[in-house]
């Protein structure tokens, strides 16, 4: 097993059994291919005898996406696997428990949290996750803070961009949120009826400006060590419990992409919560849900990470009177800034998200389509004149109320 | 001599032999150590008989600075040569050919500029050099935009930067240009009649923010492939050539601050341009020439830099309209900001410049480093808001007619 090969379900139960103190060793294991099969192999294998369970997750030497396929790094499991593992020393419990990683299969095998579910799906089945608000901003508060040069010696953290230098999933992000959705390129899709609001976006220099500035950000500000693709497709949730997984995104970029990565996926969610007559009164509580969530998390975040920056801050300059208050100003636009992106790539850009993708009325859709589109444009247009987390709130209201 | 030792002239020699076809195979070689034993090694290796030269330069394990010693990793030397590579692949003509380098022994094998000067005292005896503004932007323009994101394909660059995490050298500019002069560090060196300035530089929190804000930026901000340390005493300069030399402290940061560190080099100088009845009127020529040429810098760098963007832009985004005047702004802003720290470090800080500090009159001297305490006091307090070079040229104007 010294070279790379995609597994099977009889070497994933083998790669199982040899985790130390783990299975039972009398018992059977079964194993069982879960994964979507578009960029990893993701074995749940179980031993029915003591209720044990793990999962293996390997990455494929390709990426499958609407059909399209390319080649892709598989140092991304290695680096999934050292960002889980750093997630976890600085929040820990908010991922899931690494077993074992080899880097030479490209696999991790990782706790089972199957008893979760991917909140995405919780949140279009109506789940409510009152726990969720003070545990991803805990994530973020922690993560982002102890590997930024506000709480990691700063030497260590130039040692540790080393093992994060991520060209190629870096690339996906540069074309996939911040150009592509912005000219007429080949990789967007969207439905026929936005053919007009694309056309708009296209020719909006204004607009344009910003997202360019963004994607110089994204490109150059070596701030901390991001997740990097942290939308609701990468938490497992219940109401108790939150895990953030598949950090294979990873790499030192501006803290306010992880932050505007969550913020803009819940609005996403937001924006499907279109008024249809029966069930108005629901929505209206669904949006109401979601904003007040999307204020704690801004507002807990903040409280956390000025805590944790008074509290642990590295060196006597992060101290110096207004510092802390100027750089939680500007994190704060960055947020705004690409959770507007993050919400125009969702709509014109090659990925999308089913929380809206899924309505199945055409009318509905079209409408919820074009409000995440306008309140994404709102948040670029906002960004760097952005004081508060409440004028993110009042463009989402205003647009749901249009 | 396959391990790191400090080299004796003879090993130079041998080593310096073994360049092809570099010295006639019958004359003898001559060894003559010229550095100052600070930091590197410095042989000047001649076949007199040939009228051939070339320098061997080898790092030693350690830094000495104003009588203290401490280690000081060996990699510098690895940095430099590649440093040295890259920027005469981007600007050729205006760094040392290089012809041999050996990572272990830390030593690179370059050519002999000992018909040039060095332009800290080439300045100091009154040297004017016509084609400085024109090489050194040119220097700055090309190095900066072809190892940046605009001119480099993004992901290259990101590979690059893998060869520059320079965490030991970073740690010295952190320490010595960005923290202990703002407080009352042991490092810092300067004359007891300053006492009062340095109180008042140490309590100022207004400053100290911007300072703040700047060391930021030189912490997170990998914009470019910098030399890192371009002071007057990095370049070997004649009426006709530049050279700029010792990129050990490359690393991918704020492009501002290589270009800060000329201009507030000029500014040294120029504040060392102290009036003194009998030679007030060659001083004023003085003055004068310093600031044209640093306007000649920023005009010249700003003017190659954007012809290099228009002509060369790697990608579709940097050409969105409003952009490049956007970045060109914030880079002289930068540009400013570092100028003026680079100034203060000068006067309150551990390092100084001979400029100054060899002014034989204390009174004369004394003037001279409030001039440049002010000069670059005022710098870090615009940097933000600065529109235009042409406020730098004001700031120094004034303060000179004060």
């Amino acid at each position: 097993m010294s070279q790379y090969h995609p597994l099977t379900d009889p070497d994933a139960i083998q790669i199982a059994r040899s985790i130390p103190h783990f299975f039972e060793a009398e018992g059977e294991l079964v194993s069982r291919e879960i994964g979507d099969g578009n960029l990893n192999l993701v074995f749940h294998v179980s031993q029915p005898g003591s209720g044990r369970s793990l999962i293996v997750k390997q990455a494929l030497p390709y990426a499958k996406v609407v059909g399209e396929s390319w080649p892709l790094t598989l140092d991304r499991a290695r680096i999934e696997s050292e960002a889980l593992r750093i997630e976890d020393q600085f929040a820990p419990g908010l991922v899931p428990k690494i077993y074992h990683t080899d880097n030479v299969l490209a696999l991790t095998i990782m706790e089972d949290l199957s008893n979760h579910v991917i909140m995405r799906q919780g949140l279009m089945d109506g789940g409510v996750y009152p726990k969720f608000a003070e545990d991803i901003s805990e994530f973020l508060a922690k993560t982002l803070f102890f590997t930024s040069d506000l709480g990691m010696n700063q030497q260590e953290k130039k040692l540790l961009t080393l093992s994060f230098v991520n060209p190629e999933l870096c690339k996906i992000t540069e074309d996939l949120i911040f150009d592509h959705p912005y000219t007429d390129a080949d990789t967007n899709s969207f439905d026929p009826h936005l053919q007009a609001e694309a056309s708009i976006l296209w020719s909006d220099s204004a607009l344009h400006l910003e997202v360019a500035i963004l994607r110089e950000k994204f490109l150059t500000h070596s701030q901390a060590l991001l997740h990097g693709d942290l939308h609701t497709g990468s938490i497992f949730i219940t109401p108790q419990s939150t895990k953030v997984i598949d950090p294979e995104f990873a790499y030192f970029g501006p803290m306010g992409f992880d932050i505007g990565a969550i913020i803009a996926n819940l609005l996403l969610n937001y924006a499907a919560q279109e008024h249809w007559s029966a069930e108005e009164t629901a929505r209206i509580g669904r949006r109401e849900y979601l904003i007040e969530t999307i204020r704690d998390i801004w507002v807990s975040f903040e409280r956390k990470f000025r805590t944790l920056w008074n509290e642990h801050g590295t060196d006597r300059i992060a101290k110096t009177p207004g510092y802390q208050d100027h750089y939680m100003h500007r994190l704060l636009q960055d947020t705004i800034g690409f959770a507007g992106c993050k919400m125009v790539r969702r709509v014109i850009g090659l990925s999308h998200v089913a929380d809206i993708d899924r309505i199945p009325d055409p009318i509905v859709r079209e409408r919820a389509q074009k409000k995440a589109l306008s309140i994404g444009k709102s948040l670029i247009v906002l960004n760097r004149q952005a004081q508060s987390i409440e004028e993110l709130i009042a463009i989402a209201n205003s647009v749901s109320k249009a």
